[in-house]
């Protein structure tokens, strides 16, 4: 079965976002391979909020390969032609997408669909890249989990930029 | 000099303690020697709460070795025998005993001395170990942080249990 896999870039006091929506700490590092990383994925799971910051690029955000996406929201009627719409039975949706061929599915956010999909358990793999900053402030990557989540660290990878990847399945071995 | 060195367990969503306080998801790692990182300390920085918390344990918490103790507090007047009250002048009060002769200096905590050291710019390191665990609330490390701080991996080293042990020191290279 497909995996969902969280991957994510992260202030090391947890945030997505600095206080004013700041990206600018994520460095990019030459060590880190966004090509190798592209490479397990071929579906993207996007939030409202998050879609309509990058509605405007082709495939999804800009140097992204061309990804099939879908797009969660309550609210939206119609999502851009090639992406599909997820309005609502959010877990029978996603276990039935899971269960289609095809390669893993990078939940690209934002803070409340990676909550609601952690809550329903439909979350196989969290991979964060731990930033070597403080943010002192921002959106938070979790929020409102509701329960404890017992995870399983499966690999760590160092940077010479000062970055840290932890991958970690969702569950105890 | 000696180093004011912020050492504590958090869990990977960035919480010290679960939401009714509880410590319980903080197991212990065979592979993870405390007699090895107290050999670096001979003094220990502890916040009111904490304090009071551990005020009936001799010398500091429980199977902690006989560290020099210094609790920072505005509202006590007096704290036990052997131990050094710190009621204001943080700063200078710090910067002198971190010119004293001595081993390294561990930030045992709570959160409000954590960020009160950090926004004056007296921790030298942090050292997290970070659990595989997602709590989803209570007592978050870092709290009121009030700029950025960028920070420099120095170390990281991974234990068979899922901990993650990561070591930064205050400052870009």
């Amino acid at each position: 079965m497909r995996k969902v896999i969280l991957s994510v870039a992260v202030s090391l006091d947890g945030f997505i976002e600095g206080p004013n929506g700041e990206y600018d700490w994520c460095f990019t590092d030459q060590d880190y391979s966004l090509k190798e990383f592209f490479k397990r994925f071929d579906t993207i799971f996007v939030g409202r909020k998050t879609y309509e910051m990058s509605s405007e690029m082709e495939g999804g955000p800009a140097g992204f390969p061309k990804f099939k996406e879908y797009i969660f929201s309550t609210t939206l009627d119609k999502v851009k032609e090639g992406a599909t719409l997820i309005k609502g039975g959010i877990k029978t949706e996603v276990e039935k997408i899971k269960k289609e061929s095809g390669k893993d599915i990078w939940l690209f956010g934002g803070a409340g669909l990676t909550t609601s999909l952690m809550n329903l358990g439909l979350v196989d793999e969290l991979s964060l890249t731990v930033y070597p900053i403080l943010l002192g402030g921002g959106k938070p990557l979790f929020n409102n989990i509701q329960d404890r989540i017992k995870l399983s660290l499966v690999d760590t990878k160092t940077y010479s930029t000062g970055m840290v990847s932890l991958t970690y399945t969702v569950g105890q071995k």
